[in-house]
């Protein structure tokens, strides 16, 4: 294969290196860490170091980290009537979500579809604070759950003025914080969420790992998801993916370090991007713009483009990018988080996603707007994208 | 460390270098196997491979297998009364378990407790068709749950006469195979398994693998455990263990080739080690010998022998054995096995397993026996552990 930009990190980025040693090591351990002679200890420790590790990115206490095998189990962990604090043991009756969380929370976890409460979104993507204030005066035991970043368009939530809302209505915050980690500030305390979920590939470890960490120890689930052995103190059963744990916490060592740097960079990046897409096709629309957004992230509509000839185009210039979420079927569907916004289905269906990362360079940069330039002109004229 | 003996295979096995080779492969890959681009579908491709090596192994086609995070996921899926086929849709109102499932079984999956029955098992270990039969009679629409083997017995299930036996009753038969496969014959049609569970690391994959196999693609779960993505075919949410996937395949594939020749030498090594063990001790108890059993676990017992003890005094001597059952908190409990099998509590809380694998060697079992020699002396002085 020619050399390949890798443009879609909000879908999976590439294993750090850091990572992939962990995984090497952790693998040359044979072991069950609930085993108590030597190699039992040695996978043990291997997964109570990532805890620390995880931990350490989001300012919480290893007891508080509970590992699972994604961020969509994490979320399904998390979002039940059944969650309980020290202050309130009774069931939660609604779970208030953003109108733009990912599909595992859409979902609405263990609680019934009639108990899941949409919450609007403004314009630019970002959750509408009134709107969440209504919702939770109608609802009494709330449990809700508001995305640190969306993996469309990259908008930041304001989630630590939602936190004090939510608390002040008697509420729990979760928070998906899976796009988030690693390239925003992500202290569990600071943003004030009760609870927060991770995904290891998002951060350069390997897919099949996340975390749902809590804020407190008081906060407990009587109903685990996946029950069996004690394993994560009986909140998830199952021997532990130790190569992926260790990984994972490597990953968050080095994104903890890193990451403000990285973002440094890749916001630089990005705006050269969006600087170079805007001059060739001055028509464009880059989807919430106008708010505070990840540093790596641009989602794009022009007049006439569709997502999934774009997406194919661009791919055979060399170049990896995604038609709005690409956790799931591949499909692209009118994104719910466009419709959200305000925007029109024709539009919403076009935006092509580009997302960057660590290694992203120039001349990766160079090389889409090259594609985009071919592609733009190709569409100016009505054809290939149209 | 000085060199070692890994006698407890049953809790996991070492990763066989093909599934490390193929680990290494599927790291070196970006791309989610979402995604439509090359990076994507390169992923994809490793998945579907898998797939199929795992579908091998036990006689299924490919489209009937899911993959989960553990064989405690695939068995929390596979026991819902939410379940259906083509012919009943209705909810299935009783689990049958045999006393002597995983504890990931004995949970209930998501039946309630009081719709959870066990059935008895005879002296030697394996479950009693009698009883199932009668149990069986008191249920309308039962799902039945049996091991392929015992984890801590090693004694194998007579699952082709029990499948004949729920399937006269209207009953569908879900069999835990996370001992049996690799080790022992372990079609899914052979067997008369409508269901069957399998786990990466117990065959040379890594840890945090399973997958749950269906006898037909009439057998469907209208309630996945983990929603979210349409991954595995809307069965199983979250962004696919894309290097554990592919390990799990490399290894079924060796373990489909290779498991009868290994499970040839693991019976030799195994018998000559029993024979030394007696030998030794010659009040010993192998618990479910008069069964038919793995060819590579030995359970026993000897009076004064105490689980804790014996296990630390062999890691002392570089020998890695378990007591009973070592998924989850490692601590000794009296085994539920051997209490269904009728011994008495102070016997089986001294039970001590020791499971051996494809590179178990003479070596290993003549280290064993000398540690066996100097414990089972202090014990006839009635020190050390007692």
């Amino acid at each position: 294969m020619a050399e390949r930009s890798y443009f879609d990190w909000n879908a999976t980025a590439p294993l750090r290196p850091e990572a992939a040693e962990a995984v090497r090591a952790a693998l040359a351990l044979a072991g069950n860490p609930s085993s108590v002679h030597a190699e039992g200890r040695a996978a043990r420790r291997l997964v109570e170091d990532a805890r620390e590790q995880v931990a350490a990115l989001v300012g919480a206490r290893p007891g508080d980290v509970v590992f699972t095998s994604s961020g969509t189990e994490a979320n399904m962990l998390a979002l039940t009537p059944a969650i309980q604090t020290a202050a309130e043991r009774r069931p939660r009756d609604k779970l208030l979500i953003s109108a733009i969380e990912h599909v595992s929370v859409r979902t609405g976890g263990r609680f019934v579809p009639d108990a899941v409460v949409d919450v609007a979104v403004d314009g630019d993507g970002r959750v509408d604070l009134e709107a969440l204030t209504q919702a939770l005066a109608a609802a009494s035991r709330p449990l809700v759950s508001i995305m640190l970043a969306n993996n469309e368009t990259g908008v930041v939530q304001p989630i630590a003025a939602a936190a004090a809302i939510v608390h002040a209505a008697g509420g729990l915050l979760h928070v998906d914080a899976v796009q988030g980690a690693g390239r925003i500030a992500c202290d569990i305390d600071a943003l004030g969420a009760d609870l927060l979920t991770l995904s290891a590939h998002k951060i350069g470890g390997p897919k099949g790992v996340g975390a749902l960490v809590r804020a407190r120890e008081d906060i407990h689930f009587p109903e685990p998801l996946i029950r069996g052995g004690g394993q994560e103190r009986g909140l998830r059963a199952g021997t532990e993916n130790v190569a992926g744990i260790a990984a994972f916490g490597a990953a968050a060592a080095v994104a903890r370090h890193q990451g403000p740097a990285e973002a440094g960079r890749m916001r630089a990046l990005r705006d050269a991007l969006e600087a170079g897409l805007k001059g060739i096709a001055p028509g464009l629309t880059i989807f919430g713009a106008a708010a505070e957004r990840l540093p790596n992230t641009t989602l794009f509509g022009a007049p006439g483009l569709k997502a999934e000839t774009a997406v194919i185009a661009f791919d055979l210039e060399g170049i990896a990018v995604s038609s709005g979420a690409a956790c799931s079927s591949g499909k692209v569907q009118p994104s719910h988080v466009l419709a959200a916004m305000g925007f029109s289905a024709p539009l919403s269906r076009g935006a092509v996603r580009v997302s960057l990362g660590w290694t992203s360079s120039e001349t990766d940069v160079e090389r889409f707007l090259n594609a985009w330039t071919k592609l733009a002109t190709a569409l100016s004229k009505g054809q290939a994208a149209a």
